[in-house]
């Protein structure tokens, strides 16, 4: 039995781990496209900010690590064409040319997401560049050297540009962010929105939100500033293009497995794709939204190796099943974190429910603990049933612990009468007597008594 | 209608706010024996410990706060009698030595937990103290000006006892814990205790396990040293007495209502004690323990203020349940944080369960992420179910997110097959790309597996 795997990074090299531990006989390949096969993309802003000196030190495992395991890894090798009838895949030796086809009985895509670029005049221009791949950040990192006092537009508000924000201004940089939206970070509803923005501001980062990036104006070959949609010229030495990723479905399209609506490939609960021992994860594939029921898109580390994971079992003999996601994300951005997890009230909306919502300003710690950090929470819950929907923080504390309360809460299907009983762990440098879960849920343990 | 509530502190003036919001016009009158009506006792270490610079910054609110709110609060008053069939108290002025009767058409006993203060001798010394109590903590404090360079002994190395070491270290107290059990903290199994050994150790913290507290000798009216079972002598200007605290039930017994099994007024869900219109709230009164239905005591402030609020709104007419704990407990120790929810491997087989368990080192953030901090993480469930029973962690780093990610795993009766597929909040200053909980609950899973 030969498993072949499309794509490193994450969710490849979490397939093939797992794959061997399932069988060890099992023969396994793995072609990836870039030089390094495992290493951890969302901590590639904290190289560039400097917070991590040595940028090898995202590097998980190396080729070698796993030829250990008997796992086959081959880099700077394309997958260029799928044969799924065949059961065969198209090979391509990026460094020596040389071209093979390569049987398998078993396959996963873990191809990734490609950073979206747009289409406008001056995008080839030195000193404008993505952060997608270690090449990326070898040269945006290459750029950053000697940068100090350098302007740098970053073009997109979500979460890959605020840390951005943070890592060019650590450099040094005087950083303008261009979000096309009216707010930003997305994945949060409008009242949280302010605090992200309030903090940019304090730290002397400009925002212009409601334009969008129409071009890249150069000096020789260089760019010189950015025009945006509102008319504005921002000088601009760096442009670092944070406009999200799209699914690389290329390879599965082509050989006729099925992409789903979101764009990214169809799979099932064991991450089987249309064809038959083909397997997707990771950013190429969909997941299924655990509130809505419907196929989602979200490209983040955490479910790349939980779907590597069912994906590898799977495609080894075993049967896991991969039940889907809420959705659940967070921020770093200077000493300020945003995370949210399940639906917004906007989302909620969108969805069907009927939400009712409960927002308060609290602190990570007891009031008179020296360091408590202010936040705010909001909750959203599902009126009538008071089922917890979804939960959206932001502040400089323990916003990571409320918000995997609330994800695990999702999980467990809880009700705010449920949580505002929770017994969550106190002590004061810990929290305040009551978790902010609990005051917020409370509170909407309240509205759903008011409203029936 | 007249409420009357018989102690102040957590439980009481919770349930005192939650019975005026919920009734506007309820007479409610609040007596406390101490001084000080309204504070958090579980800040005390920190002002003593000097983190806390000022002790009124643990007041929360003083009876001219109640009385804005039409809450009569009479301090230095001690109920001495209760009569539930005439409806009425009997009532102490300490300060002008009046007595007088009052009526109650709903009584709240909210009377809290006292020092245990074992009969050795050399126990009246002076140096010799608890920490119970506002004027208690003064006392201590006072003891500690003009103390660096002394000895001291704690007895007892529960969280008090842990938190207490900090506080006398950081005042440049020579410090010496004594504990009779032969490991401590209690709460954890014994594989997480040897963290916390390991850091007093590290910390110059002598400690003496396995002996208990046979006599304290004086010199004059002052302690000088400490006589353990073990024989060994320890000198101490300062005794300080953590040996846990009994519920206050005596005015309840003496006047007939039921004490529980576990010493502590027995409640329904509703707060209520055997006695028609009484209701018990806080250290003084029992809980349900939530995975195995039996009657516990666990006195800690998120659980009074919670009891609290479902007896005052009770009192006042409504309907409102406490549906019991999970024994979510966590402490601070210097650097180290270690917390419990759920039960031990050890309760859980007491407990006729039949556990798994799965036991990890990990970090708090990204392997390569500055500053990311080690923790042990153990997790007990169900073996076959695969049901979570408990949780125990310590560490420098996020322990308390973690006791909260299971104990709102433990309300949703989560399995670890539904942890291993969390979708928890990850971006590399916040966590591990797999949380702790995740990869701890996939070995459990596996090990689920392995025995069905």
């Amino acid at each position: 039995m030969r498993l072949v795997i499309v794509g490193g990074v994450a969710a490849g090299t979490k397939a093939a781990a797992r794959a061997r531990r399932v069988d060890p006989d099992l023969a396994i390949t793995l072609f990836q496209d870039e030089a390094c096969v495992a290493y951890s993309g969302c901590g590639q802003p904290y190289v560039l900010g400097g917070a991590i000196a040595e940028p090898d030190a995202l590097i998980i495992r190396r080729p070698e690590d796993f030829a250990r395991d008997r796992i086959d890894v081959r880099v700077r090798h394309h997958v260029t064409a799928i044969d799924p009838v065949g059961h065969r895949v198209h090979v391509h030796d990026l460094e020596s040319d040389h071209r093979e086809i390569v049987p398998y009985d078993r396959l996963i895509l873990a191809t990734g997401a490609r950073a979206i670029v747009p289409a406008v005049p001056g995008i080839d221009l030195a000193g404008v560049t993505t952060l997608r791949g270690m090449a990326a950040m070898h040269r945006l990192l290459a750029e950053l050297d000697n940068a100090r006092g350098q302007r740098a537009v970053i073009v997109g508000g979500g979460y890959v540009g605020l840390e951005l924000v943070e890592a060019l201004a650590m450099r040094g940089l005087e950083v303008c962010l261009l979000e096309r939206a009216d707010y930003f970070p997305p994945r949060v509803d409008p009242e949280i929105a302010p605090m992200v923005r309030g903090l940019l501001d304090r730290k002397g980062v400009r925002i212009i939100t409601g334009e969008s990036l129409i071009r890249i104006n150069g000096r020789g070959d260089r760019a010189e500033s950015v025009l945006t949609s509102g008319g504005n010229t921002l000088p601009a030495q760096l442009v670092v293009l944070a406009l999200g990723v799209r699914p690389a479905v290329e390879l599965a399209a082509a050989s006729g497995i099925r992409i789903g609506p979101t764009g990214a490939i169809a799979v099932d609960e064991r991450m089987a794709t249309s064809a038959p021992n083909v397997f997707a994860a990771g950013d190429c594939a969909e997941s299924r939204h655990r509130l809505t029921q419907n196929a989602t898109w979200l490209p983040l580390g955490d479910s790349a190796n939980l779907q590597g994971r069912v994906a590898g079992e799977n495609a080894a003999g075993g049967d896991a099943r991969f039940p889907g996601v809420f959705g659940t994300s967070i921020c770093k951005c200077f000493e300020l974190a945003v995370g949210a997890t399940g639906l917004t009230e906007a989302d909620a909306r969108l969805a069907g429910f009927d939400p009712i919502t409960a927002r308060i300003q609290a602190q990570d710690a007891a009031r008179y603990y020296p360091g408590a950090n202010p936040l705010t929470l909001k909750l959203v819950a599902e009126a009538g049933s008071g089922r917890l929907l979804g939960a959206q923080a932001a502040g400089t504390g323990r916003v990571d612990k409320l918000i995997d309360i609330a994800a695990t809460a999702l999980l467990g299907k809880l009700t705010c009468d449920d949580l505002q009983n929770a017994d969550l762990a106190y002590a004061p440098p810990f929290s305040p007597v009551l978790s902010p879960i609990i005051v917020a849920s409370g509170l909407l343990a309240r509205k759903t008594r008011d409203r029936t």
